[in-house]
């Protein structure tokens, strides 16, 4: 019999309705996961056992109604939470406590989820590098800037955890720590209570050990009736973009990739070339002045305040940039990301999918990088949907994602056919 | 000799920079107004009359550099500040103090700006009145949700203030007391450490008693060199737009709004009358389901946690909407806004600017209204600039904005322009 932790979080409320375990049972289950493994995985910037316990308890006394009744999850610690510190990955946060849970918080309990605590995140969601390592190889980074979300997710610590996005933050830790991660249409799912990073790009991102439980959780979080994802749909057409940035991908995943691709076809899927027009080949560098403006305006007081609790990384990374960027090239950068997102409808007509890479290969040894980061700009600029599955093994046993990009209000669809996509190939 | 008190923001800046006057000085006179006037007109949440006094004392000691230097401004108490309490308008926070400064404070303060404390809002920035009086006639309402923020700044107690917009909340308090509200392009000054209501409309809002300081304010709060307001413009190619809303004005300012377009003719303004297409009739309904559905998911913490400390007017009003809004009515009226934006350039073509108007008439008599919300809908939809500016007296002698529509990212141009009309009408 699976161990109660291993579900995911879809079995774990039909479990609980069901009466054949508790939301208690499971929360202990996934603290006794998170006490064996902690150590050595580092997900963790907070966890209060007691309280997560006494939570799964009232559950266990509720109507157990709820989308997500007794399922334990966790959120980045650039989330908001009245009842847990909050420290943005920042030495200048040290000890806060918000008055007030973020929305996606209060969401998720109203629908009998059990938060277990905060996730590792990177400082401020931007890419110098947390202590959480990749619980498949302990060698190796997880990815960022949701480390610890992806983490807790693949080691079982938890069946849900919010990320957030504003270049490839859920996605790429996703396929690091081989599981899945969804980034949402933007702005359907509100990032009130969230320290911005740039709020151009940023959204929710969800993680979890299954296309059903992103969807179920999406449905919570929109404060909607669950809807099931769609079975038996057709094999979808899928448009192969590698993108100009394809040269950055290692050769054995871009092998990986080419023979997906055949995979797919042979079973069914129509699979076609897709080269994006010129115009996109810019977005990269107008997603690096646009978040930097941005953000170098949006932490006016951190940075005023407290410039030498600020690493280097960020001085010398996105501050940098954002200062040094004027005000009519960052007009000039959004034109650009606007003008590619009114374009990508009729770019993407003829498919129902986009099959793409969102990492380089397999997660880096070491811990000085959270690996690439530009390979999801393109899809995050737009504002479509897209989910990296764990579809690849790449050289050395590691999981590597296939990020598969949906069109904009059509996050449905996608799950869908990510799911028939995912079966095919994993 | 005009009291220090009523400068413009611009003319205290040029003051303390020729050695003429104090940064100290000014705020003494500010803090002086607001004691002999507080009683009456209600518009502060919170005032530190000593830690301003201190800031001023340090301005005074600084290289006196800042684009804001020594100008005193407040902030709407939906906005975070470390130093002063933030209660958003609502009984839930009362005390509530926040770790940071909202960007747009610190970057106030870094130009120079001395906080003088937070305006009143009306709840949450909705439309559940707040206690704050015209100034100009303590029997009528200064309009919502900037309430305090247009009070303080029309009654000469501060040069600046900072309020919002999700609906048309700074533009009508603006003109409701006779100063100038301007609504930015959408996106272009960050809301972080703002209490957002509706994020696909939410904006920052600018409060003050001249487009040479609106235009200041909005160069320090992209955080970049200050440009003056073009001098000298042509006059300018003017669409007179009465929209589908037209009836819902009183006569007697419909009349003034169709002798102003005769009159900016007769200046040499080359005035067309414009209709939109018929789908822009549709916005109004459009702007409440998207704000309703997002207000309703973002406040979830509050409704969860305290919903008796909601006011009855928001709970069967933006709530109620948004709760009764399922997620596919949202997807489409977001649908709809998005065409519309995708159609304005075009609409506005043949334009410079656009002539409405985004009041019924003057500041309604009595407390249980803070004015009719509609008007200004359609354009903050759209993520055009605009701003309200005070050209006319209504039939009591009270203050009527014009309002003046600009091209999206072309906001300098839209001051110019309206700087042209304001001082052929006023």
């Amino acid at each position: 019999m699976t161990a109660l932790n291993e579900l995911t979080a879809t079995e774990m409320v039909a479990a609980v309705r069901s009466g054949r375990t508790t939301c208690e049972a499971i929360t202990r289950a996934c603290l006794d996961r998170v006490a064996a493994r902690e150590r050595d995985v580092q997900a963790w910037q907070y966890v209060n056992p007691d309280q997560a316990i006494a939570d799964a308890k009232a559950r266990d006394r509720s109507d157990r109604k709820g989308a997500l009744i007794g399922v334990p999850f966790s959120v980045k610690d650039i989330i908001d939470t009245a009842d847990m510190p909050t420290e943005y990955g920042s030495p200048i946060y040290a000890g806060h406590r918000p008055r007030a849970d973020a929305s996606c918080v209060a969401l998720s309990r109203k629908a009998g989820g059990v938060l277990l605590g905060k996730s590792v995140t990177t400082e401020f969601a931007n890419v110098h590098p947390a202590r959480t390592r990749n619980p498949l190889d302990l060698t190796r980074t997880p990815g960022g800037s949701s480390s610890g979300s992806a983490a807790a997710v693949a080691d079982r610590m938890v069946a849900l955890s919010i990320g957030s996005q504003t270049s490839g933050s859920t996605v790429r830790p996703a396929g690091f720590c081989g599981v899945f991660g969804y980034r949402p249409t933007y702005g359907d799912l509100r990032c009130v209570g969230i320290k911005e990073a740039a709020g151009s790009f940023d959204t929710l991102g969800l993680i979890a050990r299954s296309i059903e439980d992103i969807a179920l959780y999406r449905d919570a979080l929109l404060d909607i009736e669950p809807v099931p994802v769609a079975k038996g749909v057709q094999p979808p057409r899928i448009g192969f973009c590698r993108t100009h940035l394809w040269p950055l991908l290692e050769p054995s995943t871009q092998a990986l990739f080419e023979e997906a691709a055949a995979r797919l076809a042979r079973a069914g899927a129509k699979v076609t070339d897709l080269t994006l027009p010129p115009e996109f080949d810019g977005i990269p560098e107008a997603h690096k002045l646009i978040s930097g403006f941005e953000f170098s305006r949006n932490f006016a007081w951190e940075i005023e305040h407290h410039w030498e609790k600020i690493s280097t990384t960020l001085r010398n990374g996105r501050i940098k940039d954002g200062l040094g960027c004027g005000f009519e090239r960052y007009l000039e950068a959004r034109d650009l990301a606007e003008r590619c997102r009114a374009r990508i409808g009729a770019v993407m007509e003829p498919f129902d999918v986009l099959l793409t890479a969102c990492s380089t290969g397999e997660a880096p040894v070491g811990f000085n990088t959270t690996g690439v980061t530009t390979l999801a700009l393109i899809w995050t600029s737009i504002y479509v949907p897209a989910i990296s599955v764990p579809a690849f093994k790449g050289p050395a046993g590691m999981p590597v994602g296939a990020y598969i990009v949906g069109k904009r209000n059509r996050d449905r669809d996608l799950f869908a056919f990510a799911e028939w996509i995912y079966r095919k190939l994993a």
